[in-house]
């Protein structure tokens, strides 16, 4: 049995690539994205009511991980990337089916003619990704008190400490002034849960690396424990 | 764009029809149901880890909701099925793309050679529900405390006080010694939360319900504000 599905909108996130995406929604409050539905879900009822809820369920797809094979263990990162878990015991976006899910929450509903955008807080979704229902949260169904996590119980550690040099601090605050507000606090709640990948953590003579978040590339070290932001590469002109 | 997924697994339900399927998961903690594991899906390394967990997220297919068509707007049945909502704005199973989202108990789970078995507690899903992923439940990415919840802020009333005639009491007390145990609990936690579409609780005039659980026709009457549950008839053999 096939069953075939069309987006009903795309997601144009802060995240444009898959390296520093945050591993669950929730984790980096200040992560923002926009979902413009898209033709012919682009009603201004398709929505009505939306506005009365905090949050919604995003079911969206992995777009980026797209394919035919699939492998029934996953190393999760929680786990140091050396322990196997079968893949419906994690959240891996490499899954049988690509389907993702993210609690967000709703900050605005934007209805004007044809558009209709919600603009979301605390993502953990890829630009461009294509997304195939929203559905309000429900706290009574949805947030079970009494639910036990396993090997994910407890949120992750997200307490690096991530400092700036002089360079890129003030490159970050010309950049807040200039239509990038709330771009340090982003930065940091981003960086501060160590987006290094598992093999890299017992690699340690790797120590620099790069995000792209909005339009620049953040090039970061990590030394001795802590995150320091070196520079911010624009993509849209010059090095910053 | 077209996205084609295909089922991991089968629901097996306690549910045999959408008439009295609660209308969400956990609202009936007796409710049960097994989802087994399809081909080439059905291998033990696949759930590994996963018994860790207390709960678990199905994303499903309504597969009797199938259809081409799509409307912005409905009825939900908490409103009284008069006031419309966006279908976004909603859980219902009538949506753009028929994709189900249920959070449920995961009971235990059963491997033995190529059957893969998960059984479930709480659920609110049609036997025979085509699942596409199973994700483990993430207390502190999924449990939002402080989310509010629109017109569906509290959970749905299910006080209706549910009789048993000398009959149907005696019928279902046979059966629980016969293989269907918490039977009766079952019938009573499914109706206490009363079945009836919206437009007949506006229609007093009809009184008489059924609905098929497990392998019975549960047939009931709706009289002054209760429920009493008249007969069950078996689709198995003869009445009872």
């Amino acid at each position: 049995m096939e069953l075939t599905f069309s987006p009903i909108g795309t997601i144009s996130s802060c995240y444009k690539e898959k390296f520093g995406i945050p591993r669950q929604a929730g984790l980096v409050p200040e992560a923002r994205a926009t979902l413009q539905l898209l033709a012919p879900f682009n009603r201004a009822e398709a929505v009505q009511g939306l506005e009365a809820f905090s949050h919604v369920w995003l079911v969206f797809v992995f777009h980026q991980n797209l394919r035919s094979t699939w492998k029934a263990t996953v190393r999760p990162p929680r786990l140091g990337g050396n322990q196997r878990l079968g893949v419906f015991a994690t959240r891996s976006p490499f899954r049988p089916n690509s389907i993702g899910l993210s609690a967000v929450k709703l900050e605005r509903l934007e209805v004007s003619g044809s558009r209709v955008v919600l603009h979301l807080k605390g993502v953990d979704l890829l630009d461009g990704t294509p997304v195939l229902d929203i559905k309000p949260y429900l706290p009574y169904a949805d947030c079970i008190t009494d639910a036990t996590g396993g090997f994910a119980a407890e949120p992750p550690a997200r307490n690096l400490e991530v400092f700036f040099t002089d360079r890129s601090r003030e490159a970050v605050l010309a950049l807040e002034k200039a239509g990038y507000p709330h771009l340090q606090k982003l930065i940091i709640e981003t960086l501060r849960g160590d987006p290094r990948p598992a093999y890299y953590k017992q690699q340690p003579q790797k120590s620099d690396f790069g995000c792209r978040i909005l339009d620049f590339d953040v090039r970061w070290q990590f030394l001795e424990g802590r995150i320091i932001v070196r520079e911010l590469v624009s993509h849209i002109s010059r090095p910053l």
